[in-house]
């Protein structure tokens, strides 16, 4: 089975990463790339997303997005994890001879939605500020979406809360309004969390190989991630980085290697916990609950590392070989 | 050593457990009730409190405290919880020939923290409107307090997150913005929440021992705690009680019965999550933080719940025969 998805992203190294995995494999056809700041500013984001629709000479579209949050003030591009201009070191030229759609994000995702009805997942890999547009916009596309699948939050399993703050996810803390309408829409939510994409881990051994084995694009993927390498070992203390984006683009391809838990999805918008996510997993009865009416959406809460990381890997190998 | 204590309470069947108790214990210097919202009506709670005085002919003091949370809409008083007028199917009578002290309960708890320095602990059983209304009034006492134990909150420990709501216990949903005012202050609070009340429990049969025990004082405790057990049996599916507010007693009585955990303490104020309490107990460095500036506080995280029990018992049955 082919699975049709629209790629929301905010690239961004793990980004970059991601698209590349979608791209590559027979599993997905990527219709769409559409943009969002986040790790990069909105036009920085945009350029980068078509930078590697002609570098890699992708069929996917590319539309832009939102340029910032629907209420909170915005957070500002993510520098120091992802470079000035959100690749690292590797600085995009600016690209004129291909253009993106005229369309707003979320327009261009509600007419792709509507015009195959029950097709097309949608993946968000950054703050869900398109998303939450788009069912503003067009509420009918709830039922109309085959499944969304988001990487972000973080649910507290394995001690994973937070990474931008101490009991947040930089995507969901970028917009926690926009989250809190994504969760608790009508349609079927699958959040890949920390909970997850801190329990695989790209090593620096792992790029090494993936450069020496997979040509080209394994060399891409080795130059943007110097930077993030050098984050995550000055910042975090680890040699390599947390599998974020890859791992939803991962689920899409093969949702057994996660073990999900149902329930459903609150955001924290306001106040020092802004941006915390909560699930309701347990049936109990409350004279309050702001859960119980909202639908039951699905968690990851383990992952079967080892799989993913060579299901990446022979991704992207066998894609250099095309 | 004695402990002089301020007991700040919503009477409220388990605060009159607490009351009790407090009383009982040769450990613990009742200097004074001081009355808030809650559990009861303010006019039903203090009224309860003199009852009690008068019953018992405690020496301590009472202070009317306040009728309603700093910020939020009020609740309203727990009736389904604690019955009509506080005390389940016992209805106090209204007490005319005992006054409350003139002075609102923050002023009195400001002057007796001043008039002994250093000497003084706090235990909050209610809302802690009354607590932040004097630190707001007089923020020098926060170095004048001995120590602050507060019954509220929840921090997931082996499950439990909250009671009223999915993820948040009710003294602190009553008033989360003076609750993230009493944890941020830089005295020192002990947190006794869910996670360790919901872990002892007065069992049908260990209140029915106890009233045969324990003379006129065991008779009451079971006459009050009719309504609360029938809450209980057919709303939480128990036979028995979590022993809430007489846990933050036992606390100042005997801390080793339990484990601390340390770490700076936030209130979720706004939204589904309102009255979330969520304790910071890594080092883990963040971009942003709402918690590293504030003080490392304790929550109790366990409880030898035996010895608690056994504790309880035999306080309550040596006051009976005094």
């Amino acid at each position: 089975m082919i699975n049709k998805i629209i790629l929301d992203t905010d690239p961004g190294i793990d980004d970059a990463m991601a698209i590349l995995f979608a791209e590559a494999h027979s599993a997905i056809e990527l219709k769409a790339i559409t943009t969002v700041y986040g790790n990069a500013t909105i036009e920085n984001g945009t350029n980068n997303a078509l930078f590697l629709k002609k570098k890699y000479n992708f069929k996917a579209d590319v539309a832009q997005g939102a340029s910032q949050p629907l209420v909170r003030d915005p957070v500002g591009a993510t520098v120091v994890v992802h470079g000035e201009t959100g690749f690292g070191d590797v600085h995009a030229p600016q690209i004129t001879d291909l253009k993106a759609d005229p369309r707003p994000a979320f327009q261009y995702i509600i007419d792709a939605v509507k015009a195959e009805p029950g097709e097309i997942t949608l993946v968000a890999v950054g703050p869900l500020t398109n998303l939450a547009l788009a069912l503003e916009s067009a509420p009918e596309i709830a039922g109309l979406v085959k499944e969304v699948v988001v990487m972000g939050g973080a649910f507290g399993m394995n001690g994973h809360r937070g990474n931008v703050t101490p009991f947040a996810e930089a995507n969901i803390h970028d917009d926690p309004h926009a989250a809190d309408i994504v969760f608790t829409a009508s349609w079927p939510v699958v959040v890949i969390g920390l909970d997850v994409t801190e329990e695989s881990f790209f090593s620096k051994d792992y790029l090494d190989l993936l450069r020496d084995d997979a040509g080209e694009v394994g060399q891409f993927i080795w130059d943007i991630s110097r930077y993030y390498l050098d984050f995550y070992s000055k910042k975090v203390g680890l040699e390599g980085c947390h599998v974020h984006d890859p791992s939803a683009i991962a689920y899409v391809i093969d949702p057994t290697l996660f073990t999900l838990r149902e329930g459903p999805i609150r955001v924290v918008t306001d106040g020092p916990a802004e941006g915390l996510t909560i699930q309701k997993f347990d049936g109990r009865k409350h004279l309050h609950d702001d859960w119980e009416s909202k639908r039951a959406q699905q968690v990851g809460v383990a992952v079967r590392d080892e799989a993913l990381l060579k299901l990446y890997r022979d991704t992207i190998i066998n894609y250099s070989k095309q």
